[in-house]
């Protein structure tokens, strides 16, 4: 059913039972580095292009997770799924061995909530009894397809953000169980575009819709920031972040500053690891919510976490065609497994 | 609920209440000519680039379903939309501007089939009231990005198909009324990946996709083809619907020849309009949908129709890789406004 103007509030709380991720050596290195179930030592997992080692990376995270939550492909009635290859190629290559029906989803670096929520509204109305939302983004391949080939070893400006090698997959299910995360609400974005140019600046394009999604959730659920343990935020970054706190403090008076971080500010260390202005990507906000974030919900250090994962969805030609950059931000309001969420 | 292994059922049956469909002069001189809402004498569409013409396609298709419909963007809770340039950006710009949220799909040339069950698993369970599904196509912008320069003027293989220069919307709504055409069940299909290679034969790669889903739904309802008006698949085109006979005859002993028809067979006269196998893209399938098929089931003439829209999931550079190409295919149930299915 519907709260307020844009949220979704879902009656039956899907559970996310299980959850995995799959990331490269670099996000080995960063401060979740113990989180994931699988580090590729070699950024090309054995195959022969970039673009084959990202679908394998979504295949493998698949392959954990159904493992870990100890199912076969005939339990799970829809994976939704995508990333930012050209034709999500990174998904429909690596998912096209699992005998699962596929629902391709298109969100940019906000698929990992995109595709959690498209699952929870199938789960919620009973459609299915098992989803799988899954994503998956690659360093080299992205750097290939919408900057430079790695070769050139082009220099990077500050505002760039650094595109998480990795995948990350989600099991919702109906099953009821207190020791499982719940989905409570979801709020699907509307498309920002305040004519953001700059496609190195990919914080600064972002932060206006990340703004519009947590301002309409807090009104529509009537909460405000402090009744959160985390606003988590998908891929801002430095430069993003401080836009989002700007906007939201002066065009919304809201002030989130004591309950946010954001997933590129989590996935490495940025004075350390050369990553500019912090992680990007699909596997950005999907890796850390299927680490760190879906972890301390399960153990009841977090109890109530709103992620709006941020997506521009901008082509590797627009920039050059002198379009700026639409942007989106699409939210989901998970709780700990023994929390509900109050009005 | 569900109904058999793949097969979801929409108890509340959403309805169809209002279609879209816009094109270029080729379909204009097609055999649905006089079918579509608008048709665009500039390839260009007054725009720059190929891509910016594609998407004022989809801003226009979705502008004039607003108009039809009698309704504004705050009364719409969510579009599902997506197509085949590079990151979706047809459908990213084309409705940066409708204040509505958006949720991104990719099915390739299924994304009509798929944003439809997307949006009507949303307005069954009443996450959504009111959903448009929407999707778009450019012969230029595709040829641009799949195949030559235009300018190349190469000389295309009898097995190619023509990509459709349209877009089509449709509104999926709660709203009861026995006009309006509905949304019965839907099946959201597996990945099939055949081993075919050859990028110019589209209908070849995505045949068995089509064949098993058809089976899969068959078997799910326990019906025969002989109880639809009509079996339309999406854009197999000639050769791809030979194979699909074949297929389904000689794999799963289903003969649909006599229900059969598909959408790549109807919106060109193949033998005059020099488009070899027949129409292909995301606006083939959508467009037929929204205009021919979509009428016939609210005037009476369908009354039980079972869509089953194909894509084929490989990128643009997927086939210089030495990759084969994963297909797949989404299937609605259609009624006519005064019919339901009985079972």
């Amino acid at each position: 059913m519907r709260q307020g103007r844009y949220t979704i509030e879902f009656e039956n709380k899907p559970s996310v039972v299980e959850w995995s991720a799959v990331a490269g050596q670099k996000e080995n290195e960063g401060p979740l580095g113990n989180l994931f179930d699988m580090i590729i030592s070699d950024a090309t997992d054995g195959k022969d292009t970039w673009e084959q080692a990202e679908s394998e990376l979504q295949k493998t995270a698949i392959g954990i997770l159904l493992d870990k939550a100890g199912v076969k492909d005939e339990d799970v009635d829809a994976i939704f799924a995508g990333d930012l290859l050209n034709q999500c190629s990174g998904t429909g290559f690596g998912i096209r061995n699992y005998n699962i029906p596929f629902s391709g989803v298109y969100g940019a670096c906000s698929t990992s909530v995109l595709s959690m929520i498209n699952a929870a509204i199938g789960v919620n109305s009973g459609v299915f009894k098992r989803a799988i939302s899954s994503t998956s983004s690659h360093f080299c391949s992205a750097e290939k397809q919408f900057r430079q080939p790695l070769e050139y070893g082009g220099q990077r400006t500050p505002t760039a953000q650094w595109t998480v090698t990795g995948a990350a997959s989600a099991l919702v299910s109906n099953e009821k169980n207190d020791a499982y995360p719940k989905i409570e609400k979801a709020i699907i974005g509307r498309i920002v575009d305040k004519g953001v140019t700059d496609a190195a600046n990919m914080g600064a394009a972002m932060a206006p819709a990340a703004a519009q999604t947590i301002a309409d959730f807090l009104e529509d659920t009537n909460t405000t920031p402090e009744e959160y343990d985390l606003i988590m935020t998908g891929d801002l970054g430095k430069v993003g972040t401080a836009l989002l706190y700007e906007l939201l403090e002066t065009e919304y008076s809201i002030n989130i500053r004591n309950v946010h971080n954001d997933a590129g500010l989590m996935i490495y260390y940025l004075d350390e690891q050369d990553v500019h202005a912090g992680g990007s990507g699909c596997a950005c906000c999907g890796t850390v919510l299927c680490t760190k974030i879906l972890n301390e919900l399960k153990n009841g250090k977090l109890r109530k976490v709103l992620v709006v994962a941020t997506g521009a969805l901008l082509s590797a030609i627009s920039p050059f065609q002198g379009e700026s950059i639409p942007s989106i931000a699409h939210g989901i309001l998970l709780t700990g497994g023994r929390v509900t969420d109050e009005k």
